[in-house]
């Protein structure tokens, strides 16, 4: 530990004179210094990073000792490698990953060398000038052609590790085929030590504390809906208030900023998950594909409470004097119940329990808050006038008016994103388990005006209209209007 | 083109009875005949696709040839393939990218190799039984920590190919060595032919039509500035629109969507320019990172503009009896002139002159009309107050006064954009072109009240005042709420 501070000092003393090395000497050693902590802090926060690592270790070693037993290292000889060589580039951290990368270069591998041995074939009967001519147009044309295919999103999000590997085996069997008289031989060697490499990493990978994409991009999804909610509890709060537990405070609802940009993990994700069997929860044809549809839900909701932060940055929060203002005490209902409520969701979601009364039952109050609000403003508004009280409310209007904007917005996304919940449940293929009654219970005693669970939601289900949600608040701003 | 028809058909006879056979041929037929189209999309969709796929096929016919070449295969024997492997798996679109991973293959490459010679030197002076022990030892360890060091974020953008390639080499030789005498010769012949291949994937990559990485990046920013550009300058039209040229435009105006979801291919981007050499506009340590701040500003404005155009697509438009309102105006004003200035700053990124004049002055108006809006609150309410037209200008203010609030954070924005992209010309190693005398012309023309751009810009760069976009407007509103 005395080194960097040696370090520090002499560049400090250095000064402007700027001793570069020096410089250079004391960054290096606060590298290493610091290299230990951040090792323990990744491990720490997801413990299965350490896990996988150690996953890895074992599959490398496993596959290694093949070079050790005597009979296989006679039948495959140095092409051994090729095994060591697929487990450490098709061992991925999840499962879907991991399967993935092992059937693109298993079925490429095949494919490929069925090809490459086709094409040295017809090569071979062209004559000793003919061969390296037709083998050149061949590999020249498939590298080329297949390099293009791998461009289309799709196949590059699924298949773009199987098109490598397939350019790379053509190109080793129907070119080294040339000089190879066994090209069968090595073809049927390739084959064997990739498949057993393979499914030493698909083995290791599976059956030790499986990381499973699916369960990923599941907790992800909630997880977002989750720190959604987690802001807009907070959020009436922290910008209806007052000094005293700012920053800290505000700190902790910055949980939301990893949703606006989580949309690639997401999409990632589902495509691993679709490799997978089933496993926990999840059934076979689990619609992975829905979870975008959520995701992109959360998005959208989170680019409003993004512009909805900003207010909470601004120096301009609504003025101390209409503390006491009704405006204030519906935004704060809007943003705390569609808060409850997204949380409610989310904590449905996360255990696949069908959501409970008390997420609609927060929706509908908010849903009813927002309604408060946009009348409010009419009333608010004529009583003001005929009181002459009404440049203090215009003035308070400006900021207010707009954040009662976005957070109708967001209790009509917080409505979608229970609505794709709701249709994520009633998938073929999925099995949202009823609420325990227990939690039914407490779901009543939270909302007491309303009937069992399941009659709920079907009632809801059947009562929900498709529509977007600016429609809504624009249909419902518009009859005011019109009232007025 | 018979044969899809001929499916449809039969699928459509066979209704709901469903052959499930006859819908997939159905389903087959139609992506057989639509490949071609989507094959022609893509290529006409970015030309350098097809050019680039050119490139790698004639990178492995090259290496390929090596095979035909009789010294050289004498000397590399069937190694060789370890050359056209490097090839496939080096050559990547952009020269950025190529680099990265050819000076990751080779770097790791040397290092394992000689790491791994020096364990099975370690292990082979250790006797029979401790020679696979201690092997077994190190294989698992290394290949564990390596493993966990790829999750650090840092090594991943840059290094984790070569972090996987370590690990390859470390166990191909120190297993191997255990069966070849030759050890030396074979990590010899290992490098000699990696080096071959990523030279070889380099060479064809830098000097036919080279993609660059940092390139990419210089468009896809500038570019996305003018996305917002253009949403802007279209938004006030439609928002407070005409009837007529209605669902054509609005699909126009979509552009900005893209940018909201940038942030990662600007980050590959940016650490894939980071391995180019200078070329073109672009010196040797290029402030590449900047990019992503000013990439970062153009994210918050545009989900800003992403809640705007969630209003543009709600029914609640502004009512047509204020058509000819000043709110209206200004607003179109604001809107249109931080759309201009946008377009304005996005050409001279583009093209790496120096921010002309127009768009400070494009920047000044909308800036003037936000403040004229924000006192027009304030006047307006007076007037109605007196004349008792006041239930008509609330109510028309509801949307008016969140799109207003909107525009005024994204005014806010385009300023910040604006002093980013000063920023990154005043650099040390950038270098943008003066505004030429023609341009100037135009510039001065467009805003005549301002001096030569070189003095404005000057100027502009020592009053702009560095501060929090949201404050700014705060600050602004807080002093119209302490006039009332």
């Amino acid at each position: 530990m005395a080194s960097p501070a040696i370090c520090d000092r002499n560049n400090r003393n250095d000064g402007e004179n700027g001793s570069w090395s020096m410089g250079l000497c004391g960054k290096v050693m606060n590298k290493v210094v610091e290299f230990p902590i951040k090792l323990k802090k990744l491990g720490q926060d997801d413990p299965r990073r350490v896990v996988h690592s150690l996953k890895v270790g074992l599959a490398v070693l496993l596959v290694s000792l093949l070079y050790y037993v005597q009979p296989v290292y006679n039948g495959l000889g140095d092409t051994t490698m090729w095994a060591v060589i697929t487990v450490v580039v098709v061992f991925e951290f999840s499962v879907g990953a991991t399967l993935g990368r092992g059937l693109n270069r298993i079925l490429a591998t095949f494919l490929a060398g069925a090809l490459g041995f086709g094409v040295h074939h017809l090569a071979s009967i062209s004559g000793e000038i003919g061969h390296p001519i037709l083998i050149g147009i061949f590999v020249f044309l498939l590298a080329a052609s297949v390099t293009f295919i791998r461009f289309f999103p799709r196949m590059k999000a699924r298949f773009d590790y199987g098109l490598l590997i397939f350019i790379l085996t053509f190109c080793l069997i129907s070119v080294s085929g040339y000089r190879e008289e066994e090209i069968l031989e090595m073809a049927h060697k390739r084959v064997s030590t990739i498949l057993i490499g393979a499914f030493t990493a698909v083995f290791v990978c599976i059956f030790i504390c499986p990381v499973w994409a699916g369960d990923d991009l599941h907790n992800l999804v909630a997880n977002n809906i989750e720190k959604l909610g987690s802001f807009l509890e907070g959020f009436g709060d922290e910008y209806f208030k007052v000094a005293g537990n700012g920053e800290s405070n505000r700190a902790h609802l910055q949980g939301y900023t990893s949703v606006l940009n989580s949309k690639q993990s997401e999409e990632t994700q589902a495509n691993f998950a679709r490799w997978e069997p089933r496993h926990g929860k999840f059934r076979y044809r689990h619609p992975w594909r829905h979870y975008l549809k959520i995701g992109n839900l959360n998005q959208q909701c989170a680019y409003r409470i993004e512009t909805l932060n900003g207010y909470l940055n601004s120096e301009i929060q609504t003025p101390l004097n209409i503390q006491s203002n009704k405006v204030q005490e519906l935004c704060m209902k809007m943003s705390s119940e569609s808060g409850k409520a997204l949380k409610e969701l989310a904590w449905a979601l996360k255990t696949m329990t069908e959501p409970c009364a008390a997420a609609s039952s927060h929706i509908t109050k908010s849903r009813a808050a927002a309604n408060n609000l946009t009348s409010m403003f009419r009333t608010s508004a004529a009583a003001a006038a005929g009181e002459g009280g009404y440049q203090v409310r215009l003035q308070d209007m400006v900021p207010a008016v707009t954040v009662a904007s976005l957070l109708s917005d967001v209790v009509a996304y917080a409505e979608q994103i229970e609505k794709s919940i709701q249709e994520l449940a009633s998938f073929p293929h999925v099995q949202f388990k009823s609420a325990e009654p227990k939690t039914l219970q407490s779901c009543n005693t939270s909302s007491s005006n309303v009937g069992p669970h399941h009659v709920i939601t079907m009632d809801r289900l059947a009562s929900l209209q498709v529509q977007e949600p600016h429609k809504e608040i624009g249909t419902k701003l518009q009859r005011v209007s019109s009232a007025i």
